[in-house]
C-alpha cells in the first residue's frame, strides 16, 4: 500500500523520514517549514516535492499528515492545518498524548514515534528505528501498521501512559549514558590523557550488556562492594562534589541491586 | 622477542590473557592456581603448559610472571612467591600500586593493566584491549612494550596516581553506563513491555557518543531545558526514591554543563 504523505516540519525527524519514506515507495508531495528555505533543501533531496511556507492543504494530494515538530508546536500547528478530507494527522513525539490532535480538522489522528535519536549527515537504516504506535481507530491503526511494514521497521502499539514510561527508560538508556560518558572524558582529559584508550572497553561494555543483560553484565567495585575502592574514588573526585555525589548514589544503587 | 611466561591466577584475565600470549608466539611454560583443578583446565588448553599449586617457581623456565589475581590476593602472593634470578613480577590491576610487589624477590617489577572487561566464554582480540603500563626500570619497560607489541594491543605508559583516574573514568563509561542501562530494563520490564525496543537506540547512542563526543551527542529533556518533562518523569518514578534522586541528579548535571 503506497501513500502520499505531506512533512509538517524541517528538522531531524523530517529530515530522515521524508527520505526513507520515499525510498519505501510513497510519494512525498509537500515538506511544509515556516523556514521556508529549510523547506526547499529537503524537498531538493525528493523527487517532485513542493516546498511550502503555509498550512493550506486543501489542494494537497496527500493523504498521511506527518508531524516532525518540537512538542510545543504539535498543538497549535495541529488546530491551524488546513487538511483535505479523508485525511489522518499524525505526530511523532514520545511525550504528547493523542489527543493534542483532537482540534484538528482531520478525520483520523495517530501517533508514529521513532524510538530513535536521529542525527543530521548521520545515516540510520529504518529496520534500526523502532515505532510506537497509538490511535483510537482500527483503520488508522492499520494504516500506521503498513506504514511502519514497508519501512521495514520493528513497531509496538502502546497507550499512552507506556510511552511515558519507555520515554523515561529512553532517557536512562540514551541521554543519561551518553552523559556518563561525558562525566568519564572530562576526568580522562583533566589528567591531559586520551579518551581513546577508553572506547574498547566502551564499545565492548555495551556489546555484553545487551547480550548478556545488565545484571549479568554488571562488574566494578560497587558491585564487588569493594568500599575500599569506592572511598579512594569518592575522594578523587573531590573536585566536584556533585559528581561524587553521582558516583555515590549510582554505586548505592547497584549496592541494593547485589540483593535483588 | 620471545618470553616463557608464567600466569598466577585462573580467573578471566588468567583466561584471556594465556590464549593471547600463546597466540602471539610466548611460551606459557606454567599456570598457578590454589585450586588446582582450575589451573589444569587452562593448562589443558595452551600447549605444553604445566598446573601448580605450589609457588616455588625455582626449577621454572619462565622469565615472566603475570599475577592476574584479586586485588586483596596480590601483596600475599607476591611476597610468597619463589622466583628464579633474573625474573620479572607483574601485577594486572587497575587498583594496586607498583609497591605492593616490593616485597617480592623479583629483580623486576611492573604493571600490566588491561584496561577492558573480560568474560569467561567470551572472545576479544587482544587489539581491542589497550594495556596500562608502570615499572621503575627502564629495562622493564621495553619488555613491558615488547609484549604488548607482540599482542599488537595499544598501550598507554601511566604512573600509579593516574591509573586511578583512568579507573574512576571507567567506572562511569562501563560499570555505570551498565548500572543505567539495567535501570532502563526494569523500567521497561515493570510495565510488562519488552526490552529489544530500547537496543537499536542504545547502540546507536554509543556510536554517536564515541564519534562525536558526549558534548554534541547530547539530547533529552535536561539539555533541552524542558522542565514540564523533567517534573514529569521525576513524578513517574515515584515508586522508587532512589531512581527519582539519580535522575535528578544527573539531569541537574546535564543542565549545569549546558553553561559551559
Amino acid at each position: 500500500m503506497k501513500f502520499n504523505i505531506a512533512i509538517i516540519g524541517t528538522g531531524n525527524v523530517a529530515w530522515h523520514l521524508s527520505s526513507a519514506l520515499e525510498n519505501a515507495g510513497h510519494v512525498i508531495t509537500e515538506i511544509y517549514g515556516r523556514d521556508l528555505e529549510k523547506a526547499e533543501k529537503i524537498a531538493s533531496r525528493l523527487y517532485g516535492t513542493e516546498a511550502q511556507d503555509h498550512l493550506d492543504f486543501t489542494e494537497s494530494q496527500a493523504n498521511l499528515y506527518v508531524m516532525a515538530v518540537s512538542d510545543q508546536a504539535i498543538g497549535e500547528l495541529a488546530e491551524a492545518i488546513i487538511l483535505p478530507e479523508e485525511s489522518m494527522l499524525l505526530h511523532t513525539s514520545g511525550n504528547m498524548a493523542l489527543d493534542i490532535l483532537s482540534y484538528s480538522s482531520a478525520d483520523y489522528t495517530g501517533i508514529l514515534y521513532p524510538l530513535q535519536s536521529f542525527t543530521k549527515g548521520r545515516e540510520i537504516g529504518f529496520e534500526e528505528v523502532p515505532f510506537l504506535l497509538e490511535t483510537m481507530e482500527s483503520k488508522a491503526l492499520r494504516i500506521l501498521k503498513k506504514l511502519c511494514e514497508s519501512l521495514s521497521s520493528p513497531y509496538y502499539v502502546v497507550p499512552s501512559k507506556e510511552r511515558r514510561a519507555i520515554h523515561v527508560a529512553a532517557v536512562f538508556a540514551s541521554n543519561f549514558t551518553n552523559h556518563l560518558i561525558g562525566i568519564s572524558e572530562s576526568i580522562i582529559k583533566r589528567q591531559g590523557l586520551e579518551f581513546d584508550m577508553l572506547k574498547p572497553l566502551i564499545i565492548e561494555q555495551v556489546n555484553k550488556t545487551l547480550q548478556l543483560g545488565a545484571k549479568a553484565a554488571q562488574t566494578g567495585p560497587a558491585k564487588r562492594e569493594d568500599f575500599d575502592t569506592l572511598e579512594n574514588h569518592h575522594d578523587f573526585l573531590h573536585y566536584n562534589a556533585q559528581l561524587a555525589e553521582i558516583y555515590r548514589l549510582i554505586s548505592q544503587d547497584i549496592i541494593d541491586s547485589n540483593q535483588l
